[in-house]
């Protein structure tokens, strides 16, 4: 090898371990998230301070890691103006890091209302209906960063595809927690942070659809068609109980 | 000056052209997204469905202008190679029609709600509580956009400031709901759609920060810390409500 394609390889090499320490690290990033989203539906069901502590501290080593990924992403491309599949990682990182921590806000947001629905006694019995949700976006969660990991284009898909699934099942705890405020107007207060609870698990779930689409743009170059609905499909079903 | 000068003199004056061109059609798109939050509202107000529609139609639009900015901002990182200045607005720019096009989306589903809330029959009365947070956030949708066409740091900080104000607004709006929903149970139907759209217009007022955080990073070279609080204000009010 000449001393010019010495050099080239040298420089190549390095800036290949600068992508390779992006991804790693948002892929740390992610399993923080994992574990907020699963700590957050557990201290939920159990009312578990404790674990909901741990979420908010969850919080702020994703917000950290955000930062810090985020800065790498700008140097390099700054820097190494990457081009083509590189350039394509980058950005992919840079806005999946984003919809990751917008993720974990949503957890924070669970595990927050977990603490005051302890204080304000039992669950409602719709909570099973809501663990349901929690625990089919937590799957999601983990196909979407073992899609991103392996660069896998389908699995990545078919996780998006899962989004309408969620809807509908939100649709269904949402219609649930309505009868029961009618059926006992004790129940409102508790069923009012359930409603909200079930929509920042719903919202979860459009973030990881959001990054599994990512991912697939990352293996395809192409973003998939948006054809989902905008609504809330529970805005329309909430209606039958007129 | 010489055939070289002018030839990098001639690239550059290009370059500049093409980043006219992406901030010009990021104000677009903010344009057509401060009408659908407007016509949003309004719809909500008066059960206007040709303005609900309207909405939606603007919501093609942005998605569109959306994914051609994006592109082109794609298209500039990798054949200009911006660094400084220049990377960070293509970077900022990417990052605030993300936030506009989620913002349109809570408009459109403010404005299904609206359609579907007409169908319910008349409004409970907490309706003015939400017109004015409505109100609020359209207006820092207009000074984050102003602040964006001046390059204006200041204004963009007050702006972002808001925020905690639209928080408090949003939560007094909840705990009216609420009230309401105990006081006749045939309310609550209604009032739980209310309660979505009053999160929809909260969550408005998160993009429109995160927009003006952006253009504050843009002016300044940095991000203001995030102090603000993670949870729901709301979910803590409504505690008081045992």
């Amino acid at each position: 090898m000449k001393d010019k394609d010495l050099h080239a390889h040298h420089i190549s090499q390095q800036f290949n371990t600068e992508l390779d320490d992006i991804k790693t690290r948002m892929l740390e990033m992610g399993g923080v998230v994992e574990k907020q989203v699963a700590d957050a539906i557990n201290a939920f069901m159990s009312q578990d301070s404790g674990l909901a502590e741990d979420v908010d501290r969850g919080d702020r080593i994703v917000n950290a890691l955000e930062l810090s990924i985020d800065e790498d992403c700008t140097i390099i491309l700054a820097r190494r103006q990457p081009a083509a599949t590189d350039l394509r990682l980058v950005l992919s990182i840079s806005r999946i890091i984003s919809d990751l921590e917008r993720m974990g806000d949503e957890a924070c947001k669970v595990a927050h209302s977990a603490i005051k629905l302890g204080e304000l006694g039992g669950l409602p019995r719709s909570v099973l209906e809501i663990r349901h949700i929690g625990d089919h976006v937590l799957g999601m969660v983990r196909n979407a960063l073992d899609a991103f990991a392996r660069f896998d284009s389908d699995k990545a898909l078919e996780v998006a595809e899962e989004d309408h699934a969620v809807d509908i099942e939100y649709g269904t705890a949402m219609r649930s927690l309505v009868t029961y405020m009618m059926e006992d107007p004790r129940n409102i207060t508790a069923c009012a942070h359930l409603l909200f609870v079930a929509k920042n698990i719903e919202r979860m779930g459009d973030h990881v659809t959001s990054i599994a689409e990512q991912v697939h743009f990352l293996a395809q170059g192409e973003i998939p068609e948006d054809d989902r609905p905008k609504g809330d499909s529970s805005a329309f079903t909430l209606v039958e109980l007129k």
